[in-house]
């Protein structure tokens, strides 16, 4: 199962890096739980739930804060 | 969907990177769940729960840490 | 509304840096939540719950890593 | 028992670094508890709910920041 | 309220700084709640529950990444 | 009470390091919860809830973060 899309966190932008952040994340998600229908099945849950709506920009914060690091802030 | 509003980590003030921060927080939530009706239904539940705001407030410091880093500190 | 007080991380001390990270812990409640009511009516929930009064902790633990980075960690 | 696989941060690539990430959460559950029926048993209860998931890959995010850091972001 | 004991992050050894951590921790909880009656009714509610015991722990943590980095991790 | 063994970040290896961050995140919590009967009760509540389970090694990765910055990753 691929846990990093295009094996490197270097992107052109703060755009697509932050896409590669969300990517990572629900591959992260994906690698817990390999269970496509599971998954499915729970989308409702965490998308209509706030709390779970905050965890997961959380994660999306943490993983790119790396993707960030990794290609110099883009400056 | 912009993740990242003017593709950029660069700001000329740390209030202008605050507002980047709280915005990209708020785009992550968007990006995970599209529905406007559905944001807008969770938004006096997260509004007015205490923990659910303080667990934005920590989404907001991840984004910034990495804001802040990007910008020098605005030193 | 002020998200960032003095528009800089940059403090004289350690002590007034973690003023600073209370504070931005408390405009980004107030920027998620506008209404000075609600807020006041949180206070006591939070407050008075443990668990709540930690997340906050973590917030501000947060913030002042980014403004002790910010200011060279006072040396 | 093994805390880290290969006893080493450095991986060829982001996709070894983030396995190795994935590896190191595991790792910590078990640390803390060895008794592998019982990790076995929890498996569908966090496998099967939204926020733990979400909060596993917060764990995933926090694992391969240092990983990456460790690495040179591999560029 | 004192917030950073001694005004410094600045400590001789990596216990001292771990000491300053728990405090800063605390101090933080202090300056959200600053009635000490309601902290004391509060101490045998997350002090038998594990899991506020762990997000303590993990506001330490996060204190004592600024610390170390602070005294250059004490090489 | 000890709060980091042998009063030093430095280790030989990154197994050494990872022992120390899940050494500081235990020594954590008994820095706040002292009495060894409290905690000895609390282990099998932890030690059987996914969450528990996945909220200490959140604080392992934590603590380990700042423990491989210490080290310069042991490269």
């Amino acid at each position: 199962m691929e846990l990093v899309p295009g094996n490197s966190l270097i992107t052109a932008t703060p755009e697509e890096g932050r896409a590669l952040a969300v990517k990572l994340a629900r591959l992260s998600v994906k690698a817990t739980q390999p269970d496509g229908d599971v998954r499915q099945r729970l989308r409702p849950v965490y998308g209509e739930n706030a709390d779970s709506l905050i965890a997961v920009a959380q994660v999306v914060a943490t993983e790119f804060a790396t993707i960030a690091a990794a290609n110099g802030y883009w400056r």
